[in-house]
């Protein structure tokens, strides 16, 4: 089967495989500008972060590979790399992706300095497209994720959190930058319309956070770059645990990566992950509605196939 | 006598009380919005924030107190707000201006978190601007204040450090916002003219840097809220070390605040504190050399007031 990136970039016009191009480029020119040792663990968290679904989002709502959306691309991307560099801190985690973190490898004054650079970057770098409703768009996303985080740190160990509070931490940790993701790339095309496409960024990134949790739950420790139950280790409470209704479990009691193990194969055998997928589905569904009426057949099926993509577990 | 501060705000014009009056229940209104927990640190970050120089010049440059002036001098000081609670962690710092620092009542994942959503928010603040050119004004700075965190770090422990490393780490971690404050003011106005206040800015902040580095090692601890030598302790190598010219200092080895304060009393034996602070008044000269020569008596006035405040360390 192949890759869905690779099945939306090919579905979706030859703008996105250049463009993804230039936005790598461009991290990667951003990262080094930094001087070292600064450059390094840029460097580093950048490549550690996946596969540029937000770019790819951003490039997709442009419909180009424009100046402006590729700096519009590399903004979102750098938002993302400085929260994972200080999410690293918060949870002292020695791997992202199967790799080491600067937190590990460099400290945690190394990482929240890293993640501050890149933060500081991300709004240098939107300036340039000149469009104060870009910025407001992507500082809006910004405020979202470090609440969003927070709200986790608040809920931790709370096995009775509700399914809204869950959902509402899912917006504000990831659906909100989707969200900008989708907006910025239909602003940089500068129709001088409202963005519209911001509608589906954000149902898509609610179903990818969910499947996310979901994952954390099922492995394979291959693809998720940690063993199963993280989530359970680090207190984070997340739809799965929250749907098997294991309210009497005592997270703290649960300090070992077998015992998370354990929990998990109860959380899989009560049904839940399948309900949790069922709801991240109902997402997936509602986001490729919100698609407009007019769009162009090819941007349209590209679109599709992400929010399909994210079903098949696609990061 | 009269606090250099309240000697600006009356020579100034009244736009200068009002609008920092406006610029507290701004940064009171943001810091509420975040939403508990978040608000009680980010209220307890920005009233721990001093004396409030960075908005004062940056109404100060704007010549009124206009929403957008007081919105460009909320925003500034929310990105130093920002810094001083990730500083205090990369510090441990128990204290800061003699007030529990968000790091040691709430800990480290609260200070990041806190953190990240004032230097988001001052971006959103700024954003209403509705001025491309002051956002990249504050972005760079805010990119600088990062590199300048990571240069003291690098440069920790060596007392080989030379005094154009030092004062290049001064024009990033301090100058540089100091500078983007004028520019914000005068931008804010809106005369349509490039901003020719950040030199202004810039010289200041250099001089209000070496001073503060003076104050550590002179004390008393009443105003700088933490015992003589912090800076010792800390690794953090400043001028009147480098001019004391105590190469063969070995820093780790100053463990306790009775050792540091030694070290401090022989750097002032040295004469270095006076050739600091000679320094310091050549960059006062500078910046009050750099006013341009058509601005209005009161306004003049009151810049050169802050000039000379700075030396009479008020921060």
């Amino acid at each position: 089967m192949t890759e869905p990136v690779t099945q939306v970039i090919e579905t979706g016009g030859a703008h996105l495989a250049r463009g993804l191009a230039k936005v790598e480029a461009r991290l990667r020119e951003i990262a080094a500008a930094a001087g070292e040792p600064v450059a390094g663990w840029a460097g580093d968290t950048i490549a550690a972060g996946g596969k540029r679904l937000r770019p790819l989002l951003v490039l997709l709502a442009a419909g180009d590979d424009s100046p402006a959306a590729v700096r519009a691309a590399a903004a979102v991307e750098l938002v993302h790399a400085a929260t994972l560099v200080h999410d690293d801190v918060l949870d002292s985690a020695p791997l992202r992706r199967g790799r080491p973190t600067v937190w590990s490898t460099a400290g945690r004054d190394a990482a929240i300095v890293t993640g501050d650079h890149l933060f500081a970057r991300a709004f240098s770098e939107l300036v340039a497209n000149d469009d104060v409703v870009q910025i407001r768009s992507l500082s809006r996303a910004s405020s979202s994720l470090a609440s969003g985080e927070l709200l986790q740190r608040a809920d931790a160990w709370d096995t009775a959190v509700t399914v809204e509070r869950y959902l509402e931490r899912c917006e504000l940790k990831t659906a909100r930058l989707f969200e900008a993701a989708c907006d910025l790339g239909e602003l940089s095309a500068g129709s001088g319309d409202a963005p519209v496409l911001g509608a589906f960024g954000r149902r898509v990134g609610l179903a990818f956070q969910i499947l996310d949790d979901v994952l954390d739950v099922t492995g394979p420790p291959e693809r998720t770059g940690k063993h199963r139950g993280a989530d359970l280790l680090d207190g984070t409470v997340t739809l799965p645990l929250i749907l098997a209704g294991f309210e009497d479990l005592d997270l703290r009691a649960i300090t070992t990566p077998a015992q998370a193990e354990a929990v998990c194969d109860r959380i899989a055998a009560s049904g839940a992950l399948e309900r949790s997928r069922e709801r991240a589905l109902v997402y997936v569904d509602e986001a490729k509605r919100a698609l407009p009426e007019g769009m162009p057949t090819a941007q349209r099926r590209a679109f599709e196939l992400v929010a399909d993509g994210v079903v098949e577990r696609y990061s």
